[in-house]
């Protein structure tokens, strides 16, 4: 199958906006992407969708209301007008293409629609500093998986010595059901977070802050459309089902992690905060960017069949570079800029998110519009490319040198965390996910 | 403390009400109960709020709109009149406990408020028989806990014969997070889910239907109020964060949750299906039921401070009985009546709904309105009151003996589980929960 099959007039990499800054061949936001997300005015509480555009967001409510998404008909119009994307998504996929198509038409520079909404800016068109991001979709349900290889194999060594890899992982996209409540949208604080750990094996475990707070790198999937309970997805038909990715931050407490887990797994080591980056870009925006999933390593088991599609194994991965920095506070007192810690790619995890979400109903498990599907952290082959603290500092084994002179074993209060995530591609414009940031807080004063 | 300190005017024994069949000193639903569900007429698609009295309902919606309500302001009264029990329980236990007063005056034998729903009765009251249960909450997220260290010490010993107690079970008040969407309404048929077993521990596992298809008996908890993101629910007020309590069936996939549970807990084997019972039946109208909560064994480690709340100690178990009955196919066809599988108390828990409650809350996770808690497993000391089959029946080597002649180790395709639960206790009236049930279906034809 031809990866690039699926593509059409919006990736076009001749396209140029009319929001000049969408044409910087180093923006995340070019009219080739136009990502999804919802946001709140500085000057209103209602939250609004947007599609981003350059350094300027696309504001769908006001775009609809000045009637440029018309002629998609009325149940995509009020969708566009509601608080969040969980109304765009139970229309499904095929609405959200017509969707971005429709906005790539607005935002294009020289076409009839285009001229139209040039003029039209100062309604509909809102610049990103003048606006906070939320979290994109009302989420029914997260889950998390546990999709790279290398991070199950790295984790895995340091829990369980003799068995680092489970016999289990190369037939089972593992996951478990994670916290909705707690995902916070991309900015929010997070408050390191009190738990019982077991610092002594002799001694009673104690409640208090965490000590070995972590980030994990993950791309998120957001759920279209809907399976009655019951009725599985086969693999064929899982792509319809996801509109998008975005970065995701699972922020872990290890140290609660460890002592918890067992046997029913992770709970309130994860389930204190998860942030969801600012921006869903479409799996139609990242179709230039599909590459062969990951080769499994000769003499590992085929998927068994509802997880074998050979279409998806040539067309599943995506090519996202993924990168994590951190800034600490000393480094903001000192004005040094944040420091990159790791860098890897998406392409490299075992499972792609078409065999997640198949998996995942292959119970008759009902998904539904705005769930929110976890990748796992993303981590590669080299040690440069591990995505949480827990493996770059071997367990603290090997602490992370800031340029700040500080070291990390994992975070202290006051570490932020940027994670960046983009594809690029000869012959293909570039696109990006925007930053999903998030800032440690101390512990809140309490009684231990 | 004294456990019947918050006692009031409608637990008294001497109520009568004037819908006869509450009357009845073996109904489950006399007028000191006054359970919450929501229920949709035979005749209208719109869900409405109602509470079970005798074999009858009272509709919250016509009853507010006749002015039953008004004089607990326009909150209550709108929370009464909406699709489901969220805006009550995001009111809080306060304003639910009035609402449970003030309907305990309306259907009370001999007061002004009585005498006027009397004639009122054609609008607000419906028969059981005209109406369907619906799941009576918009449940946000849904946690699963492994209370009962009877449970777990025989569960254990099956899949870890080397360690059936794990050293953090007596600290930590173990759960995971559950599957939202797939909470289904009291009576819904459940399919036989497929899934990845391994059968043969030397040859690639199998997708097909579970052949260890179990019930587990629990009972589930609804969480009323808020807290935000970052703060704790101390144990002495975690009690006014439970709006009440209901049956449960956790429906468990035995053969698929073996081979997918490590490292990160159950997933599929779960989320297929859990049945939640009609009737949620306030902790106000439970308190005279309270029993100190279990005692831990000599030597047992106390909970730890955060954990630990004299008051909750003396007061925090609920003598509920909870009893499993099955009828299967072949038993209806010949008119075989269903037959008593287990009979346990909820009083046998390790750990506390409040216990439960303050843990999840303990690292800052928000809990909302529509919450649920499950408790896992009930099962007491004795073989006869374990609360899943494959306890039960000792994982296959002691299959049960049902009256047509049957044998089961698991569950087969037509058996329908049917959960009992109430209080009794001298000088106080009996009250129930209603049935909790729900029918195998076989699985659904598909590729394997």
């Amino acid at each position: 199958m031809n990866p690039t099959s699926k593509l059409d007039e919006s990736h076009d990499p001749a396209l140029r906006s009319w929001i000049g800054s969408a044409n910087d061949s180093a923006a995340d936001f070019p009219i080739q992407n136009l990502p999804f997300g919802v946001f709140r005015h500085d000057f209103e509480e209602r939250p609004r969708v947007g599609i981003a555009i350059g350094d300027q967001v696309l504001d769908c409510l006001a775009a609809a209301r000045a009637g440029c998404f018309a002629a998609l008909g009325p149940l995509v119009d009020d969708a566009l007008q509601s608080w969040s994307l969980n109304a765009l998504l139970a229309l499904g996929r095929g609405d959200a293409r017509a969707v971005r198509l429709a906005a790539s038409r607005l935002l294009r520079r020289g076409t009839p629609e285009g001229r139209r909404a040039q003029t039209l800016r100062e309604t509909i068109i809102v610049g990103m500093d003048h606006l906070s991001m939320l979290v994109p979709a009302e989420i029914g349900d997260y889950t998390d998986f546990y999709a790279s290889l290398y991070h199950a194999t790295n984790v895995g060594a340091m829990f369980r010595p003799d068995a680092p890899l489970l016999p289990n992982y190369k037939y089972v996209p593992i996951g478990y059901h994670g916290r909705a409540s707690s995902i916070v949208a991309n900015g929010t604080p997070v408050r390191r977070p009190r738990g019982q750990t077991r610092p002594d094996a002799n001694a009673p475990p104690v409640y208090g802050p965490a000590k070995s707070l972590d980030y994990e790198l993950e791309v998120g999937a957001f759920v279209c459309g809907e399976n009655a309970i019951g009725e599985t997805v086969p693999i064929a038909r899982a792509e319809e089902r996801i509109f998008g990715l975005c970065l995701l931050n699972d922020w872990s407490a290890r140290d609660m992690q460890s002592w918890e887990y067992q046997p029913l797994g992770p709970f309130l080591a994860k389930s204190f905060a998860t942030t969801v980056g600012p921006w869903v870009v479409t799996l139609d925006a990242l179709e230039p960017f599909r590459t062969a999933a990951f080769a499994r390593p000769m003499g590992d088991p085929a998927p068994l069949p509802y997880l074998n599609d050979p279409g998806d194994q040539l067309r599943g991965g995506f090519g996202i570079t993924l990168e994590v920095w951190l800034r600490s506070e000393t480094m903001r007192a000192a004005e040094i800029p944040a420091v990159r810690l790791s860098r890897g790619s998406f392409g490299s995890m075992y499972w792609t998110v078409t065999q997640l979400l198949t998996h995942h109903s292959s119970n008759g498990c009902n998904l539904r519009p705005g769930d929110l599907l976890g990748s796992g952290t993303v981590s590669g082959p080299e040690k440069g490319s591990r995505g949480c603290l827990l493996e770059l500092a071997s367990r603290g084994a090997e602490p992370v040198q800031l340029p700040s002179g500080e070291q990390r074993s994992f975070l202290a209060d006051g570490d932020e965390v940027i994670f960046r995530g983009w594809c690029e591609r000869d012959g293909v414009t570039r696109i990006g996910f925007g930053e999903c940031r998030g800032e440690v807080r101390a512990a809140s004063p309490g009684v231990e």
